[in-house]
């Protein structure tokens, strides 16, 4: 069965959206933020403590998994849910953003991008076809169409053409998509131009996606930029599908892009800075490394529930960080995926209440109010 | 209060020994195999996971707790159970073997022996008044007094001269002891000569410790030379106090040492193996990332009841050791502490009923029956 999205409630001032997706792993209410677990596991996390962090969904990378262990490995195991042990609803990315960003050099042709394995230095190609074969495999609950992701800054000229080619290879993933347990989104791009933006959307629709995507975002542009593009997208976007921002997970970027109308957002962040000693809070991010926290025997946050906040001090957190004992970053990234996906029940909360553009100024005050580091 | 021992039975045919353990923080039988949280934390484990392992009790280092984040901050946290969030008893080893084999250069005399900080290369000396008083301080349910470990080979007139330092150490430590929730246990050493380990349990027990433990051995000799250090020192050990066997942990140690009459057991191999992918399992020690293993989706073991084995495959454990992913050194160092906490919990059932002696046979069977890599 494919996804279903039904809208819930639009917030009274704001285009922000409460809504549900029912999957065949179970349901989970929009807006919400998804772990990533890049290599079939969310760094340092059990499947268990990310339902104790109420996570509805997560993510997993193509590329990673299609260079190891390979496609065929979870094919044979049954699909991504079976090999990692995790019976909720799984997302899949379309490999694009990884072969820009991480393999090099790279040669972009319409045929797709060739390529060197960062692991043994094979050439390899990856095309919208091979994306969404290797994504029909790991039998994630939805996948991407494979897209070009255009950095920033760039020329409207560069976008122009690549909007084009991007609506050319979601065409070609869409016709050789064939797993029926699986849902397909397009993937928005046209950078910071509100007709690309739009021209894309309506040639998406045109092919009826099962949802939508805005990409060509975190690639280095200013917050108000990354805001106006979200907003161009979201404009044009159908109310009755679901909409994901990639790779965002900031927390005020996640605030005020469900303002602007997403519903599901991921990002590497909470685990990436767990392993350099850092923790979200209401008050702004902490580096528990800093001396101060050395015989600070109180939790992270004394507000938050997650099990981190409810058994570990920061002076012990902070001396496992010290000591690379893995156990520190696995509390802080439970700390930070808790804290990420409470901010989206918040946000749900809000738009219920229709006071979302209050919890932004309250969330705003508390957040940058004070300093700490 | 200080720890109670029990001797619950003799074995039959051997000098193996059921007993049981009564701490502060709870009761546990013998034998018993002891996990090792050097720096405050069983390496990828939570304390759930190690009561769900059966752990028993727990083994932290003196010397690494000392240097990093130091005993004061463990003193200030309300001692290392609050500090590191474990309600089970632990047992901390006198920072002696660090020094010996982790700290140089070095530099033995009498007062103590002389090292560099391994980690800002500060002059330090750690003396026998000094590991007991950082003891005191971490506050855990049994302390070990300083000892001399003498490597191998030796001359057996340095290990002359090393039993009666170790044994006016030994005094030293107990003169200053300070803390009436802790036990202090004496630490037999002699080598490999009998006369030398009678002399040395005969001096202790003079001073009338809370217990012994057999040191001197897991130094390079061979399985051997070790039983019959065992032996040499269990054989002149009163009955009624514990006996613990320093830094063993290999299985068919475990066994023979039981056999000998060992009560409890600690060793960091459970998770160093996990760390390099191998498992410990009935029929032997099995590499995770051998080749055969990247389709195999069956647990490491049929039979074992631990939490990696109930859910995930050696396919799925395979792939995240070799993506370095911490999640598969976490469930390997789960398996390999659950299966040795379970030997333990078959020699306790083989003592009861017996018949240790057929279990061995079949023991050494089994594990080096057939060889996988």
């Amino acid at each position: 069965m494919k996804i279903e999205y039904t809208l819930l409630k639009e917030e009274k001032n704001t285009r922000a959206r409460l809504g549900k997706i029912k999957t065949n792993y179970g349901i989970f209410e929009t807006p919400m933020f998804m772990p990533v677990g890049t290599q079939a596991t969310v760094k340092t996390l059990s499947p268990e403590e990310l339902k104790e962090c109420d996570a509805g969904i997560i993510l997993a990378n193509t590329y990673h998994l299609w260079l190891r262990p390979g496609e065929d490995v979870i094919d044979h195991a049954g699909g991504l849910h079976k090999f990692m042990n995790w019976d909720g609803p799984i997302l899949t990315d379309s490999g694009g953003f990884q072969v820009f960003s991480l393999a090099k050099p790279k040669d972009i042709t319409e045929e797709g991008v060739k390529f060197k394995n960062q692991y043994n230095g094979d050439s390899l190609i990856l095309t919208p076809e091979k994306s969404i074969e290797i994504q029909n495999k790991l039998d994630s609950d939805i996948a991407m169409s494979f897209d070009e992701c255009v950095g920033f800054p760039h020329t409207r000229k560069y976008v122009e053409e690549s909007v084009e080619r991007t609506l050319r290879w979601a065409k070609r993933g869409k016709d050789v998509f064939n797993n029926p347990r699986q849902s397909l989104f397009g993937i928005v791009q046209g950078a910071e131009f509100e007709d690309l933006r739009k021209h894309c959307v309506e040639e998406l629709v045109k092919m009826d996606f099962d949802g939508y995507s805005i990409g060509g975002t975190s690639v280095g542009e200013p917050k108000d930029v990354q805001y106006q593009m979200v907003e161009y997208a979201c404009k044009y976007l159908p109310k009755d599908k679901v909409r994901y921002l990639m790779g965002v997970g900031d927390p005020i970027d996640i605030v005020e892009n469900v303002i602007r109308g997403v519903d599901i957002f991921d990002c590497v962040s909470p685990t990436r800075l767990a392993r350099h000693g850092h923790a979200l809070t209401k008050y702004g991010k902490i580096n528990l490394k800093n001396a101060k926290y050395k015989e600070d025997f109180t939790p992270i946050s004394s507000e938050c529930n997650c099990y981190a906040c409810k058994h570990y001090t920061k002076s012990y957190i902070k001396h496992l960080i010290n000591a690379e004992e893995t156990f520190g970053a696995r509390l802080l990234s439970i700390h930070n995926i808790y804290y990420l996906i409470n901010l989206t029940k918040e946000l749900r909360e809000a738009i219920k209440n229709d006071n979302i553009l209050e919890y932004r100024e309250e969330f705003i005050k508390n957040y940058y109010g004070e300093k700490e580091n």
